[in-house]
C-alpha cells in the first residue's frame, strides 16, 4: 500500500524561535512515524519579514520590486534551514528547498506573484529516498529564474498548491489557533471549534472576514480537492477539517470584517468609480447600491486622489456575515433581534448561503454575540432548524 | 573600443549598514560613470553571519553541513538585494544574483567548497544590457543544485574567480584598510602603503600572516593574471595594485603571524604526526626540524587527542617574515640586529625570497619595528641595497 502523503504548513509564530522550531519538528516526526510521507512548508520566523521590510524601506519607500523579493525570500531560507537542521539533529533525514529548488514556477508579478506550475519530480524523488522535505513558503521563481514572492500570507498558498500538485491526502495548516471557530472567540466567548466545515461555507467565511485561512488557499484546495486541516502548533487536537462540496449546516458560522468604509458617491457614478478602482488595484468590497459602495478603509486615500469630485461622503463601518443554508432566510428575524438592542443595520446584502449586515463598528461585537447565541449556541441546544423555529 | 570590465568586492563592514551600503553604491556608480562595465561581489552585512551561526548552534553544536550552507547563504542574499535597491533608487539599473543564479558551480564540500567552474553567459548578457551585476559572495551551488559555501573569507575568492572567468581588467577588493602595507601599521607606525606589489611578494606575505588578502585569492588572481587592487571603502585613494610576475624589491614587507605553537615531538615521529594532521584536517604550518613542528595554536588540542604519546612539549610562538629579493641573505645581519636587544630567535627558516624567524610572542612587535626600520624605512632613505649595505 502506498503511504499517505501529507503537506504540513507552519507559520511565522510556529517558526518564531529555536524552541518553537523544536515543537514543529516533533509534529513532523509524529506524522512521519505514523507512516506518512511528509512535505513541510514554512514561513519566515515571526518578525523577520518585518525586519527585512524595515531595512528595505530605509533604502527606498517603494523598493525595487524584483530586489524586494530577493530580500524577503531570505527569511524563509533561514527558517527552513533551521528546521531541517533540527530534524537532522533529532535523527531524521530532511532536505530544505527554496521555492526555486522546489520548482515552484510563478508569473513575473514581483511581490504578488501567482503560481503557474509546480514540477514535483525532484520532491517526489526525495520522498522516495525517505527524506522529509522542507519547502520555503511564499516564494517561487519566474521563467527567467528570478525570485518572486506571493505576497503576504503566501505560505498557505504555497502549501495548498504543493498539496494539489503532489495529490496529497491532506494539507495541514498549523497556526496559533486550534481550528476554525463558529465566530472569532475573542469576540464571542461561546464560539465553538468546528470539527468539519464544508468548502462552500469555509470559502464564504474567509471571504467575509474570518482570518484563520486566506481566501485563495481555500479556493485552491477546493478546486484541487485537497482536504485542508487547521490545527494549532501548540495544542494537540484534531483541529478542523475542511472538505466536502455541499453547504451542510443551517448556520455554521458568523464572520466579522472590520475596517471598512461605506462611500457615498454621486448617483450613477458607481460604475465609473469601480473602473477607477480596478485601475488603481483597489478592490471594491461590495457595491451596496447605485450611490454607495464598500471599500477597505486603507484604500480610501488612493481613491480620493483620483476621483474626489465624485465622492459625497464616507463612514467607517463593519460587516457581519451569517453563513449557512438558512442564512438567506434570516433577514427579517435578524432585524427583530437587533432593533430592540439599538443596533442599526445600514445595509443588508444576500449571497448564496450567506447574509451580510453593514453596521457601525461599535455595534459589531454586540451584534455578533446576539446572532451567534440565537443561531448557533441556543439553536444547537434546541436541535435548531431555522425554518421551523423562526420562519415556519 | 570595448569597455573595461571591473569586478569590485565589498566586505561585511562595507555592507554593514544602510548608510555604508550607500557609500558602496557611490563607488560602484563612479566606476560605471567612468565608462566601465561593473560586476560587484558582496559579503553579508557585518555581524549577520555570526548571528545566523549563533541560531544554528542553538540547534546543534555541529549543525548539518548542507543546511548550514542554506542558512548562511541567506546573509549575502540580504546584502545584495539592499545594494541593488540602493543603486535602483539612485537611478541605476542593477540586478542581484545568488551564487546559483550566477552559475558559480562548486564541488560538493559543504561549508568549505571549491569553485569548479563559472558559466558567465548570464552575467555577460546582463552586462550587455547595461546592468550593474551584484553577485552574492561566499556561495555557489553544486551539481545537484544544492547551495554550498566557500568557507569564511570566501567572498574574496568569489570575486577573484569571477574576475578570472570574465577576464576582467581589474579586481578591486574594497576593505577597511586602504591598501597593502609594508607591515601591520598597528604594530609598526612607520609602515608604508605600497602602491604596487608583485604577485610573488604578495603571495609570500599572505602566506606568512599578512591579513589584508586571503592566500587563495592572491594565488587565483596570479594564476588567472587578474590585477588585484586593495582599496578602502571609506577613504578614497588609489590603494595598492598587485600585479607582475617577478619579485621586485630587495625588501618589500615584514609579515607577522601570531598564535602559533612550536611542538616538540619524539625524534623521527615528525612524519607520522604530519600524516595524523592531514587526516584530522589540521594544517602543519612548518616542519622546523626532525623533532619539532609549527602548528596554529587552535589545532593543538585536536592533535593532542590523537597522538599525545608522541608529543614532548609545546611553546607559544610568533613568526616574523621578511619578504623580498634580498631576504634570503639577511640571516646573519638580522641576528646582529636582534641579539643586542635580547630578542631570541628560536628558529630561522628560508624560503624563496623570504626569511622567517620563530620567536616568543612578546618579542615580535619590537622585532618587527627593528627589522622594518633597518630594511625598509632607513633603507629607502639611503637608497638601500642590502648586498652593498650589509653583506658586501
Amino acid at each position: 500500500m502506498k503511504k499517505s502523503l501529507i503537506v504540513q504548513k507552519f507559520g511565522g509564530t510556529s517558526m518564531g524561535s529555536i524552541e518553537n522550531i523544536h515543537i514543529v519538528a516533533e509534529h513532523i516526526i509524529r506524522a512521519k512515524n505514523d507512516g506518512n510521507r511528509v512535505v513541510v512548508v514554512v514561513s519566515a520566523m515571526s518578525g523577520e519579514t518585518n525586519r527585512l521590510m524595515g531595512l528595505a524601506q530605509q533604502v527606498d519607500c517603494v523598493p525595487n520590486a524584483r530586489e524586494l523579493d530577493v530580500l524577503l525570500s531570505a527569511g524563509e531560507q533561514v527558517s527552513m534551514a533551521l528546521l531541517a537542521m533540527t530534524l537532522s539533529k533529532l535523527g531524521h533525514s530532511a532536505r530544505s528547498l527554496t521555492g526555486g529548488q522546489a520548482n515552484i514556477i510563478t508569473d513575473g508579478q514581483h511581490n504578488d506573484a501567482t503560481i503557474k506550475h509546480i514540477d514535483t519530480s525532484k520532491i517526489e524523488q526525495l520522498l522516495d529516498d525517505e527524506q522529509i522535505i522542507i519547502v520555503a513558503g511564499f516564494q517561487g521563481i519566474n521563467e527567467n529564474g528570478d525570485i518572486t514572492t506571493l505576497g503576504r500570507g503566501g505560505s498557505d498558498t504555497s502549501a495548498v498548491a504543493l498539496a494539489g500538485a503532489l495529490k496529497a491526502d491532506e494539507c495541514q495548516i498549523f497556526t496559533d489557533v486550534d481550528g476554525v471557530y463558529s465566530c472569532d472567540p475573542r469576540v464571542v466567548k461561546s464560539a465553538q471549534r468546528l470539527d468539519v466545515v464544508d468548502f462552500p461555507s469555509m470559502e464564504e467565511m474567509a471571504r467575509k472576514g474570518a482570518k484563520v485561512l486566506h481566501l485563495p488557499s481555500v479556493q485552491t484546495a477546493w478546486q484541487k480537492q485537497v482536504p485542508l486541516r487547521v490545527l494549532s502548533t501548540f495544542n494537540v487536537n484534531q483541529g478542523s477539517l475542511i472538505k466536502g462540496e455541499e453547504c451542510q449546516q443551517a448556520v455554521c458560522g458568523v464572520a466579522i470584517q472590520r475596517g471598512l468604509t461605506l462611500v457615498s458617491v454621486i448617483p450613477e457614478s458607481v460604475e465609473a468609480i469601480r473602473k477607477h478602482c480596478m485601475m488603481l488595484g483597489v478592490s471594491v468590497w461590495d457595491v451596496v447600491n447605485e450611490s454607495s459602495l464598500l471599500l477597505k478603509e486603507d484604500c480610501l486615500a488612493k481613491l480620493q486622489q483620483v476621483c474626489e469630485d465624485k465622492l459625497l461622503g464616507y463612514q467607517c463601518v463593519s460587516l457581519l456575515t451569517v453563513v449557512g443554508t438558512a442564512a438567506e432566510q434570516l433577514a427579517e428575524h435578524t432585524s427583530q433581534l437587533l432593533a430592540p438592542q439599538d443596533i442599526d443595520v445600514v445595509h443588508v446584502s444576500m449571497a448564496k448561503q450567506s447574509m451580510s449586515l453593514v453596521m457601525l463598528p461599535d455595534c459589531i461585537d454586540k451584534a455578533a454575540n446576539i446572532l451567534h447565541d440565537a443561531y448557533i449556541t441556543t439553536a444547537e441546544a434546541m436541535d435548531f432548524h431555522p425554518k421551523k423555529a423562526f420562519l415556519g
